[in-house]
């Protein structure tokens, strides 16, 4: 494990997707969403995943220099097209375009299609937050999950985000993939050869096993059973088919289709505090929301009460002190590809 | 059990609502909504819930004559005061201030405080997929689950719904509390003097339990956990929060406080799908999606694979054509509202 600061492993980061190709305002906007990712704790998401992206665009399968383009407008809502780029990029660029009719309108919401893996919510979170907004977002993935009564993967495991600014310092931030499960954590179970819990997944001939390997060539399960189906399902339809996008087993895998694009899909809601009630209002009830929560009683054994995003706030305040962690394997991914593209590794390691 | 036609169950709600001082007009809309849930099987949300609702308006504690008002209007956002009418109708003259917006700025959100239960959900996903319109909706409600980690009734079992228009016959329903079960399947399994499965509820202790008068002393868990507790907390927040409505504990029991006013807030958001695609092409995606869905292979033992809201649209067809079951219970219930409002019970059974 190694400690970076976050100007320098964000700086390194858009050095090498540039050169890629990828122009130096989408780079920027990559390598922030890819280190408030590691920031917040959220490694899967973070610079790890930053030779699969440089992998997909020298392949071509991700065009570095794509726009994101206006399929329909109309009022408070963006049809985009990103145009098969950077998810992050193109995602936040949409959410530049949605924030002055959330302004004017109180409600905007935009759909995009023909865009990849977006990475963690946080970062977003925090950008709408710090615009007096509430964000709703939605993502379609590679299919992992299927149907309740089914088995064939059809379904990603369609994740649900909204954030709430609140006074409290950090925004409250619910982000949830709708499966039981992330399949790291099956991964994970496959290197110990641990077993895995029931309830967690299907072989591939749609039988419950409690077998890490057989569990990875079938599906995950949704999380509550047919509740889960039904909210994966939700996110599939405003996020695939509204959008125009590759709906489920359509959709591309980022790791295993090295010949084909992902056509993902996002559906993104911005609503502005100050069109429903007072800002000062709104933080009043939020905060004391917040307070009664972490004070009411708690359970036997629970030490203390958490509201979403709380945790994950105290890691990037750590983080951002004590350095970045990044494992072992990732720096030595990022120093192959510093010497591939002739890029300096030019961040210093934080040694506390 | 007694079945009634439909027309005529929906008449004898209405008059019995009338009686009470409710106008014709939300008296109607009132009596489709409750009827209504009844065909399509959700009869907990049905006409057995008009005795509480004309004992409440009797007690002071529903405004019967209540207005709906604007409180704040932003472009397509409307924040609305329900004057703690009827929530059902409220909820639709919300939907029906909401339309137009929708179909000018592509989308549209109200929030509605000083409301009560709404009922159930299919008939605001049937009238806005009437409208091609994606419907998704949010409420609080009495406190019944607990945030992780605690054991205080805190929030409500807050429900998230969306419908979407299909060329199916029926829109896609989605409509899940965020807890495990219903309270109402303790209370059933209370009465058969049952053990309730490990996972649905604590004491009043916060302890895990089995036995369901226990379980109906403490609360009901979250489905999947924390996962649960954040989307619980994202309804809160919604329909409690930013609406300017009661929070979590703050809400009234329908009938339990038969001494103070409910207060609930519900959350709409309308999407007009032209604003989106061109509605024959989203039409076409979307009955290709359930196609995909529905032929996709089954598990060992499972007989057909459903979309949600297709089952339903089944139970509504059936009770269309035999008459709508009502309990003997609710019967006896309706007799005495009748014969206490002087309402002649016109409604004839259908004996299949």
């Amino acid at each position: 494990m190694h400690r970076y600061p976050k100007a320098g492993l964000q700086n390194l980061a858009a050095q090498l997707a540039g050169g890629t190709g990828v122009p130096p305002e989408d780079a920027a906007l990559f390598a922030e969403s890819l280190v408030d990712a590691d920031l917040h704790g959220v490694p899967t998401h973070g610079v790890s995943r930053l030779s699969i992206y440089l992998k997909r665009i020298e392949a071509g399968l991700i065009d570095p220099k794509a726009a994101l383009t206006i399929d329909r407008r109309t009022g408070s809502v963006l049809a985009l097209d990103a145009g098969n780029g950077l998810g992050q990029a193109q995602a936040r660029k949409a959410l530049d375009l949605l924030m002055p009719l959330a302004r004017q309108n109180g409600v905007a919401t935009a759909t995009v299609r023909n865009s990849q893996h977006f990475g963690a919510l946080s970062w977003y979170a925090n950008y709408a937050a710090g615009q007096k907004m509430v964000l709703l977002a939605m993502t379609n993935g590679e299919p992992a999950m299927s149907p309740a009564g089914g088995y064939e993967a059809f379904f990603g495991t369609n994740p649900i985000a909204a954030s709430f600014p609140t006074g409290k310092g950090f925004p409250v931030k619910i982000d949830l993939a709708t499966s039981t499960v992330a399949r790291g954590n099956i991964i994970a179970a496959q290197k110990r050869k641990a077993a895995i819990p029931e309830g967690w997944a299907l072989d591939r001939d749609g039988n419950p096993t409690m077998d890490a390997s057989e569990a990875l060539l079938g599906t995950v399960l949704t999380m509550a059973g047919h509740k889960g189906y039904a909210l994966a399902l939700m996110v599939e339809m405003f996020s695939g088919v509204l959008s125009g996008a590759a709906i489920g087993p359509d959709v591309g895998s980022m790791y295993k289709h090295l010949d084909r694009k992902q056509g993902v899909g996002h559906f993104f809601c911005l609503f502005h505090i100050d069109a429903f009630l007072d800002y000062a209002e709104y933080l009043r009830r939020m905060d004391e929301t917040i307070d009664r929560i972490k004070t009411s009683k708690k359970r036997p054994g629970a030490e203390e009460i958490l509201v979403p995003g709380e945790r994950s706030a105290r890691t990037a305040e750590l983080n951002r002190a004590q350095g970045i962690p990044v494992s072992d394997e990732t720096v030595a991914e990022i120093e192959q590809w510093c010497s591939r593209l002739k890029v300096a590794f030019n961040c210093h390691e934080v040694f506390c």
